[in-house]
């Protein structure tokens, strides 16, 4: 028998495609070793949304004690933070499973490597079998990159995926890396009385964004009492004496309880045999793919793996386009996979928000680009509750918006809105005609999108 | 000297149409009592707002309290809340007529009436005074409706603006009138442990909204203590031994330290001499408008005080149609005022949003409707906030969007994307077109979107 697809990685986008070939009549098998939903659910996005979204009090408490308005302390409890994390993502990673199950999907638990063009290796609790496959797609993910010296020990220095699980609250943390996911776990640990330091190679915080949102990203965290070290090069971690001691390639030193290793993602592609499959992987291991997210004939790749963009909705959208690509038989003459405007977010007490492109990526394409800004600080609703660092800012093309960013709190609520905005490439008059509510967070987009705006 | 525009009131509408006006070049004058930014500002959606934003911890920590994740107390100083609040509004109040003064507007403090078409007679500190204008703009909004027997005295029975400045706070309050300003009040009170009873004469919560939004808000709140009773007249209210007394119809009674008055609003247009200028008043004194906003030739009404939506974004926008009306030299070959897509919403804890029409608008439009619906309980954020009552439900009408309403926890973030999506009147593969980021609110509004449909 031959599959139609056979899907290696049950994440986000291997599932999302395993779901639509089912619902598009295709004969389909997905081999996972068994945490569904994959980085995402698992390890992710999602345990870290329930960990901020529990202790979503504490940071509105302390602004309005700050501002003498009220008084009082919250006492969170991990273990019980954490017991309905896992409660959450065990519900929610089985009912994946049985969704797939449902769909008529084979669902395999095992681990899976090709071994040449269609030809799938299965290893399961039953053995070793070898599945046929017109189609296959790559959607293995990431895992967390490490680097010599710096290397997660499970004492100390963790990663994510172990600090996700930690039980007792550290006193002090050290983070190494500027990105979502540092910032994010520092948010979480802060509101459990944990002193974190961070730590960024770079310039700059989330230094995949504009200089302006990661300076006032870094202005704003120092105000809640983070020590920030931005443009220092890490020569070694590891634990001595039970504590996380960071050296900084200038000698000086920080210890700490706990140290987090966040310094990007690597893709999980060793051992898969892609290679014999005709792929080519580039540098750590990330898949090449081409317009039509084909890294060889019959072998797609999508998600984290091919490095394009490591986000759990880029990957969902590939492998709707990879299955309907698929469907219609693959025919070449189809267009190729749409760069779509993507979305993304920095979650917590102060957030970050993009869609479109940045400054750099414009004048890189050779555009003039305009910027027009708001402060969050001229919004009511920034005034309601005591937050009002940040802003929004919008660049215009020829009077075209290309690209929305953001920082402050609640920003992240304003992404799919901008996402449409920067889809449609919204003019002024556009703006005009459609009425924002009033008081909302919404209207500080209006009001950036309405300003002047200035040549970059 | 001969005003190009002459307006009454200086609230949203009027300020907007001032300071349009001013931009377009022409000579404007505006005459307030004094509460620059109207009743929005200074008693309605701001200091609300305001109130809301500051103590959003609360219920917030008594939701991870429920899920033992959390303990803690948190006291807010209702003092301390209102200075803040007066503080803001004071200060906005005086940038706004600064800015109108900077404009080069003529801003007078004082009443206004009209002595017939082009003439009007302003009172102030300096005198009785009449200016001469080719239009006349109408911008003086609305106050709170009482009914006989049921009016504010002052002492336990107040309206929403002298509950807005209490300083002390009731251990018990009595709401008559299920709206957005009911609600709003008492979820504000019940964080600082106010006991909330809420009386509406309709079968529900929110009347002006579908039923089951109503329905679901009222089991929400009775999660939350509060007593509700919907479907019961009232007979009567007043202070009896400093106690609110309110009687129903049926004779029994309900005591509370304060009740609020909260049973619509009324416009505010008596002894305006609008007559004189050729205006007609319907039922409690509201501005009949023709497809110009026109109440007379030259006589504009906007805001509040025409009746058609009364929140201070129709006023704005209201305005900005009239000033393009009248800086076209009102042609009356144009366009009259295009019924745009309305977004409103009801804020607090557990929010209320639409925008666009209800079932009932739709129906009796002579459409067929069909309805898609999500529940938040399968949204990402929502469980990570412990928030998941609650859904989202789009309206369609051949097969595009003309109606999307949401009742929870945080669906006031949904209202802008909303509005633009019915505005667009999108369709299925409108939806597809956009990646919405994971993980969420929005993507309940994706799942709504994309949910099978059922005819009403």
């Amino acid at each position: 028998m031959t599959y139609d697809v056979v899907i290696l990685g049950a994440g986000p986008g291997g599932s999302r495609a395993a779901l639509e070939a089912a619902a598009a009549g295709l004969r389909v098998a997905i081999v996972d070793k068994g945490s569904f939903g994959g980085t995402c659910l698992n390890w992710g996005c999602i345990p870290t949304k329930l960990l901020l979204g529990g202790t979503a009090a504490h940071p509105l408490l302390e602004v309005q004690k700050k501002l003498k308005t009220a008084q009082g302390t919250i006492d969170f409890d991990l273990t019980a933070l954490q017991a309905r994390k896992t409660r959450f993502i065990n519900g929610t990673r089985q009912a994946l499973e049985k969704q797939l199950r449902q769909a008529g999907i084979e669902v395999i638990t095992g681990t899976a490597r090709l071994a040449g063009p269609g030809h799938v290796e299965v290893v399961d609790g039953e053995g070793t079998r070898e599945l046929a496959a017109r189609n296959v797609i790559v959607a293995t993910g990431s895992v967390p990159a490490s680097f010599p010296g710096l290397a997660p020990d499970g004492e100390a220095v963790l990663d994510s995926t172990a600090l996700l699980d930690v039980t007792e609250v550290p006193d002090s943390l050290i983070i190494v890396g500027g990105g979502a996911i540092g910032l994010e776990m520092g948010d979480f640990f802060s509101r459990l009385g944990t002193a974190i330091t961070i730590v960024e190679g770079l310039d700059r915080l989330a230094p995949t964004e504009d200089p302006e949102i990661g300076q006032t990203l870094g202005k704003l965290l120092k105000r809640e009492g983070w020590a920030i070290h931005t443009g220092r090069r890490v020569a070694s971690l590891s634990t001595v004496e039970g504590k996380a001691q960071l050296r900084f390639e200038d000698g000086t030193e920080l210890v700490a309880d706990k140290a987090l290793m966040a310094v990007g993602r690597r893709p999980a592609t060793a051992g898969l045999g892609l290679e014999t499959a005709g792929a080519t992987l580039l540098g750590a291991g990330w898949v090449e793919t081409n317009d039509h997210l084909l890294a060889a004939p019959g072998l797609y790749a999508i998600g984290d793996v091919n490095g394009r963009t490591l986000l759990a909705h880029a990957a969902d959208h590939q492998a709707r386009f990879v299955i309907s690509h698929i469907a219609s038989g693959s025919a070449s003459s189809a267009s190729g996979y749409p760069a779509p405007v993507m979305p993304s977010c920095i979650y917590g007490h102060t957030e970050v928000m993009r869609a479109g492109a940045t400054v750099a990526e414009l004048v890189a394409s050779g555009h003039d680009v305009h910027v027009s800004t708001s402060q969050l600080i001229a919004n009511p609703i920034a005034q309601a509750y005591g937050t009002t660092g940040g802003f929004i800012r919008v660049l215009w093309v020829e009077g075209q918006v290309r690209g929305i960013s953001a920082v402050g709190h609640g920003v992240s609520h304003l992404v799919t809105l901008a996402t449409v905005i920067v889809s449609q490439r919204w003019r002024w008059e556009d703006v005009h005609g459609i009425i924002f509510a009033h008081p909302t967070l919404d209207e500080a987009l209006e009001a950036a999108l309405l300003a002047p705006s200035q040549k970059v």
